[in-house]
């Protein structure tokens, strides 16, 4: 399997640090240089050993790299590419990443040009809502799927050298198109994101909000888990991924309108027959009946 | 404190048979007698040691007992107050565990006529979205709330009875109007409930489920825990608190509206307030900020 005698991580937040951790921890990882916004971050992720140099800017990290990772926000794609273009070895692989595809790809052509062939998209699909590198860790990638999204330029040994890179750290790994992939997100994790964080501001904004939320319990505990994500990253998936975000969102109102109508009418069968359907799909999907 | 030298449970699932099991443990219940409608369930429970002995119907349940549970699915609570009415011993204290409370206590004040001083209406918050008997655990109220919501007929002392069963069960209790409570919970809990039900639906309901539910992962199971909640407890209790669950879902749709707004105008920086508010909402709520 190929070891990369230097790897770059630019943003070595809770993704960053973790696949740095992981590379490391199976041997796949020589030097690891690291790049990001937060000073006092990169000084934590030095220290658990995510990263061996703190490097003053993107560009100083990926001199010499043979493998480098973006892994900010995807708003700072962008700017980070344009950072790095012309720092990056000749033989350089980049890959990122990021939670929305299609928009990360458009700033890798409009930013590597010529060089687009050796930037390889991919989604680790791992998180939590702990967020920085004090959260990072060897096996947050253990048994998660990493997608990658391949450009038509990608040559299959590069590709591969990627996922192995992943499989390495734990994950499994496939394969879709980006546009396939924002599209499944949108509805699977994007859009929950957005109900959750959406629920919570909705009580916090109330007179009685103290009293509310003294009476929330387990189920609201976990259904809005995901509304203490980082409100930054999310920022930026939403606005990234706002066309399929907008499609899922309208979806979703319209089966709340479809459930407003069962609850008018007093329709306690039809509410029943929804719940368990739900519950059965749900049952099915935890036990895999789904894949 | 008051020990109950005979109890009976009607619908003894997930909260009856807890209740059983940690009076017990507690010292506090003699004889526990259930009755209900599964037949393999009331085994289940009789095996566990939350039952003493199964009954034929919920009138032969309450001859003689000292404190009645009514654990059933609130839509069954008039047929089952029906039922025991005239079985009850003189002396009886009734307590239920509905998740709503003004629709149990009127059907309390249809059935119980001149004895509804001694029904004292409490809603247990705990539970899971594991059901019946198997599940059911002595230490399933440890350190969450009960609420009680007396009538202006209780005297002190069958509340504070009450209050001091739920007590040794290991719960905290607190009062409030019927009114209130339902109200409260229509936010915090069933529209939650309400919401998590309706995505798993709305993509279950899609002919690319499959490859959806394949790429949802740790955020959309936390999110979607309570929509493998038992279909008929929810369906009753939101036919019950429909009114309340209206009004909840309609601040809820004008939420998603301003969301949607965001995302039309492609907000980025009002999304990120929008997350920022919430994420420090439900922080403060886990910190006990909200009291």
């Amino acid at each position: 399997m190929t070891r990369f005698e230097r790897v770059a991580v630019i943003g070595v937040g809770l993704i960053g640090g973790s696949f740095a951790l992981a590379l490391k921890a199976a041997g796949l990882a020589g030097r690891v240089a690291g790049a990001g916004r937060g000073a006092e971050n990169l000084r934590i992720a030095r220290e658990r050993g995510a990263i061996d140099s703190i490097e003053p800017d993107a560009a100083a990290a990926v001199r010499g790299a043979d493998l480098v990772l973006l892994a900010t926000p995807v708003a700072q794609v962008p700017a980070v590419l344009a950072a790095i273009r012309d720092a990056l070895a000749p033989g350089a692989l980049v890959t990122d990443a990021g939670s929305t595809k299609r928009d990360v790809i458009a700033a890798a052509r409009a930013s590597l040009g010529g060089r687009i062939a050796r930037f390889v998209p991919a989604h680790p699909i791992a998180g939590a809502e702990a967020s920085g590198a004090a959260a990072a860790s060897a096996e947050l990638f253990r048994g998660r799927r990493v997608v990658l999204t391949p450009l038509e330029e990608n040559s299959a040994a590069d590709l591969e050298r990627v996922a192995a890179a992943w499989r390495a750290c734990g994950a499994r790994v496939e394969r879709m198109s980006a546009q396939e992939h924002d599209a499944v997100l949108a509805a699977v994790s994007h859009l929950p994101h957005l109900l959750a964080y959406a629920l919570v501001h909705e009580i916090a904004g109330r007179p009685d909000a103290a009293r509310l939320f003294g009476f929330a319990a387990g189920g609201f505990r976990d259904f809005t888990r995901i509304a203490s994500s980082h409100p930054e990253m999310w920022r930026d998936i939403c606005a990234a991924n706002r066309d399929r975000l907008r499609e899922e969102l309208a979806r979703y109102a319209a089966k709340l309108g479809e459930v407003e109508r069962l609850l008018e009418r007093g329709d306690a069968a039809g509410l029943e027959r929804l719940f368990a359907e739900a519950r059965a799909a749900r049952g099915r999907w935890l036990e895999g009946g789904y894949g």
